[in-house]
């Protein structure tokens, strides 16, 4: 039986420790700055801590603490708090969206301290609650061995073609602090590149010849096809919900880093990655970004051809 | 019980006429210019045919003719021998990768004789045999309807998620004749920018500053993550068999034309498809196209910046 502090109990966290204490044994100490969080993690049979520091207490050494909260600002700042209560041997967990030099940088930060620092990069969503969630894992060994109690109750089980590869339950470390990020990193940009072949798809049909239904061409393509995906269920499954031209949504797209972290290391040893490159620019325009280089090619196209030119109007006028 | 004509035994035509056989009364009369071709078809069960002509004297009105071979000239010829053979209410159908707007013409060009023309985008690949083909139909509806029972066999049983949007069996009619292949051609654009995703993150786990397993992480990533797929399944297998970093295989791919057609028909419509075709054009590099576009940069770097140029030796030096 195995012991964690949980900080961090949105979405993703309040779902994980749910399924920890549904799932295994092992106890949890929760912690959010939102109470109703903290209150719902007991609900699911966590202890509730007051503040990090009353969560520190309440944990046995040595004590692994999994940060569970939006990479950047909050994340650095609730490692560095941490670090500061925790002890010698202790283990802070980053189960975040970290870029992967913030985790070799906290890790060598936390050496001299002598606590221990495991990035995991996380991936299924809120369907892990019930899947389970596909865990990227870096760090110290000893740390990471302490903490698979926890990673095998989270991790799904693995499918049978996979188990001699990676063993019965869906995690894996692949290096020191910073590589479990850097696979999920990678992982992220790989899936905006997916995302957007599917988008490109279905816009195709929206405009063809064809009166055609995009969601009952995601439905056939899971039947068999070679493009059959988790990522096509989820394209069948939105069009049954919002409809086959999804009329209330907008066509606006957010990024939270990795992608662009994925090209920039990718330029940095040289590795071509245009689909990747292709799919955040596509994501940068969706946002409006862009829009100056089209005035340009305005201006240049009536300067050399005297061609029409449309007037901008903000919102003011 | 339904019969069926088949001509063209390679390993997509092969195997359907092996899995009609195995899982269904249904008859099959099967033709190949290659009769060691016929003579497996015959040891599935299907009866072997020695010509054309011979094949359609086989077979009971109203016939149909299920066409199976490469897209292009040999299926443009065989259409038209067949067209030649058959009788008024007989229906051809071609389940090769022929571009839309050519059913759409062989369509029009039967009409006047009374034939139908049926054309069944198939996707699959070789594991159709034993998962079933996901087809993408077009053509009049009394022909498909008379087809019916041979798609039923041929197709997987639809999962039950998919079961209300698209009946039972995995295989849908989406208009008059071309539309089938319409559908099965933007597949396989989605298809390039899926393969070209996955490949650029693999590339980069090879180039990183992390040692990594390919295999290990195309297993992992298929535990419940965001990019599992069949096309995951099919990258852990190869790095499985080839080793992680595929030693022997060449970085050469070739292209069947649907993703230039995609790329076509987009951009007659208007929509841009940027992964889909940046997805192309690294499959037309890998060939050494564009190497005269590398060859005009060096020249301008030298003569804008004296930068040292490379000099080309071709084979014969």
């Amino acid at each position: 039986m195995a012991e964690i502090g949980f900080v961090g109990l949105g979405r993703m966290g309040g779902n994980m420790v749910h399924r920890i204490r549904r799932d295994s044994e092992h106890t949890v100490v929760a912690y959010d700055s939102d109470k109703a969080a903290v209150a719902r993690a007991v609900q699911s049979g966590a202890s509730g801590a007051r503040s990090l520091g009353d969560l520190v207490k309440r944990l046995e050494t040595p004590r692994i603490v999994w940060v569970m909260l939006p990479a950047g600002e909050v994340t650095e700042r609730t490692v560095k708090r941490l670090a500061g209560l925790l002890e010698r041997g202790d283990t802070i967990v980053d189960g975040g969206n970290s870029r992967w030099t913030d985790d070799k940088r906290r890790a060598k930060e936390l050496r001299a301290p002598g606590i221990h620092y495991v990035d995991v990069g996380v991936s299924g969503g809120v369907w892990g609650l019930e899947v389970g969630y596909c865990m990227m894992v870096g760090g110290p060994q000893g740390a990471i061995g302490r903490l698979a109690p926890i990673l095998d109750v989270l991790a799904p089980e693995t499918s049978a073609e996979s188990r001699a590869a990676i063993g019965p339950r869906g995690w894996l470390r692949f290096g020191p602090a910073g590589a479990g990020h850097y696979v999920k990193m990678v992982h992220n940009g790989v899936e905006y590149g997916l995302m957007q072949a599917y988008g490109e798809g279905f816009d195709l049909f929206e405009q063809c010849e064809y009166e055609l239904d995009n969601a009952k061409i995601a439905h056939l393509w899971n039947q068999g096809s070679v493009v059959r995906s988790w990522l096509c269920e989820l394209a069948a499954r939105a069009f049954d919900q919002d409809g086959s031209d999804l009329p209330e949504l907008e066509g606006y797209t957010e990024d939270s880093g990795e992608g662009r972290w994925t090209i920039a290391d990718a330029t940095a040893h040289d590795v071509p990655t245009p689909v990747i490159t292709a799919a955040l620019y596509s994501r940068l325009s969706s946002r409006g970004n862009g829009d100056f280089t089209h005035r340009v090619l305005a201006a240049l196209r009536n300067q050399f051809g005297g061609h029409a030119v449309r007037e901008h109007h903000d919102g003011a006028a």
